[in-house]
């Protein structure tokens, strides 16, 4: 909603995303799988944790400083372009990751601060009226990749240098060809560790397959027989996950039907909650 | 929820306010009587409001610019005391006022604003996702007296010059006792127009008493005798209204009782148009 104004897209994305988690195997028996606006709780523990978050904080959070640095530099007004979503958005990231209790709170390197945010809140709720939020800890995982893209840059949908994950096989073919390559003749040896074709093989092989092929780029392998065995591995590991997203795409009612038993599940958890917390500031006797 | 965040005022003034307009005549079966906090729908607007209101709308809203000027008048920082609440406040505002498809909006002067940002996020809605909100107009009652406080002043808390509706009678005549006179001898002609005294009469006498309290200022009046006079209607008037203000106040589950059976009215007018709301942004498909 801070980005995407428009119903079609909007919509593409929610169900894209819902999709791609259940068809790369997320069980939503296991864990609590749930669209953020079916749970209105959310959005009622956000406005109370607006009234607990000094301005400043906000003032310093890095998605909004970035953009008032750039207006800064092309002579724009500060806050040009910046939407009160964006600029609160920490908060409601806070409302919920507090909600359901979280310790642990897994993320990428550039998110650490929202966790930080949702840390500072909690500990000024727990101060004004008594422990009540558990405190989140970040946890990032180091050994996570970066991806490479077709131009050997970070894979990013900004740099239109994407592999589409669901893509049928002739068109991820197509895509996995136009990896750029150095000219190196076919026969001579290549360096696995600086080509985007071996990093993207070892995300979908088996350690066997990446041993062997690590091997062969060492002692020569021609770049189009490398992009076929990339193209065999991602393709076999794909295939399934492939064919359960275009089924979950083409009955959306079936994602509906996920999506509402697990809001179901995660608002029974944050009632409870919201209740005291409420009970806390005075909404009850 | 902006400025107290202590459980005994926010409930006791919570209740006050509920039982005061209750006493006063307010008749919860000809109005939707309701506490906003009952209303999750008026959080969840708030939050797709947010997304469609641009920052500058809120750095120039008069509550926030007026901590603004002081902070920087006393050296302080900018945003020092700012909270996200009171920063966001115009917009739950806005969503108070846009879920109910409200067309006259009955306003003091001071919160013209409100209702002027209110319509801006309504009409910044409708442009991009179709006409969807009444535009909401203010009302200003220009004939509305300031009524004057124990020292002349306008009646105010921050003051400390007030005379508490509710008060006993004998705390109310006591009160009325202290506001302040000049030393025109008891005989002499007294100017009705600058007396507090007979300001505050007219607020609760019929026509024909002002009327004559009014000759009585002109030809002489002790102030003792006005201020009698001033007791006499005022207690006739809130005689009953106090009354019923303590029985509500001492029966809190009474005010509970009517303020739930306002938020069921309230809610029920609101999900529609929520709904409404939610399938324009791309919510439902």
């Amino acid at each position: 909603m801070t980005f995407i104004q428009n119903k079609g897209e909007f919509n593409r994305l929610t169900y894209g995303i819902a999709a791609t988690w259940l068809a790369m195997g997320l069980d939503p028996e296991q864990v609590v799988f749930y669209r953020q606006s079916d749970v209105p709780e959310i959005f009622e523990l956000h406005w109370i944790l607006s009234c607990l978050t000094p301005k400043g904080l906000m003032n310093r959070a890095h998605a909004y400083k970035a953009i008032v640095d750039q207006n800064e530099q092309t002579g724009m007004e500060r806050d040009n372009g910046v939407n009160m979503g964006l600029f609160t958005y920490p908060i409601l990231m806070a409302a919920d990751i507090l909600l359901f209790q979280s310790d642990q709170v897994p993320v990428g390197k550039d998110q650490i601060q929202h966790v930080e945010i949702a840390r500072d809140i909690a500990e000024e709720f727990n101060r004004s009226f008594g422990n009540t939020f558990r405190l989140p800890t970040f946890v990032v995982d180091e050994t996570t990749a970066v991806v490479p893209g077709l131009d050997g840059r970070k894979m990013s949908k900004s740099y239109n240098n994407t592999i589409p994950l669901f893509a049928p096989p002739e068109e991820l073919e197509k895509r996995i060809k136009k990896i750029k390559t150095d000219s190196t003749p076919p026969n001579e040896p290549k360096d696995p560790n600086t080509s985007s074709v071996f990093l993207l093989y070892k995300e979908f092989a088996k350690p066997e397959e990446t041993e062997r092929l690590h091997g062969r780029f060492q002692t020569g392998i021609s770049w189009g027989e490398a992009k076929q065995e990339l193209f065999k591995v991602m393709n076999r590991y794909l295939e399934e996950p492939r064919a359960k997203y275009h089924a979950l795409m083409a009955d959306p009612d079936r994602i509906d039907r996920i999506l509402a038993e697990g809001a179901r599940k995660a608002r029974t958890m944050a009632q409870p909650l919201l209740e005291q917390v409420k009970t806390k500031i005075g909404r009850f006797r």
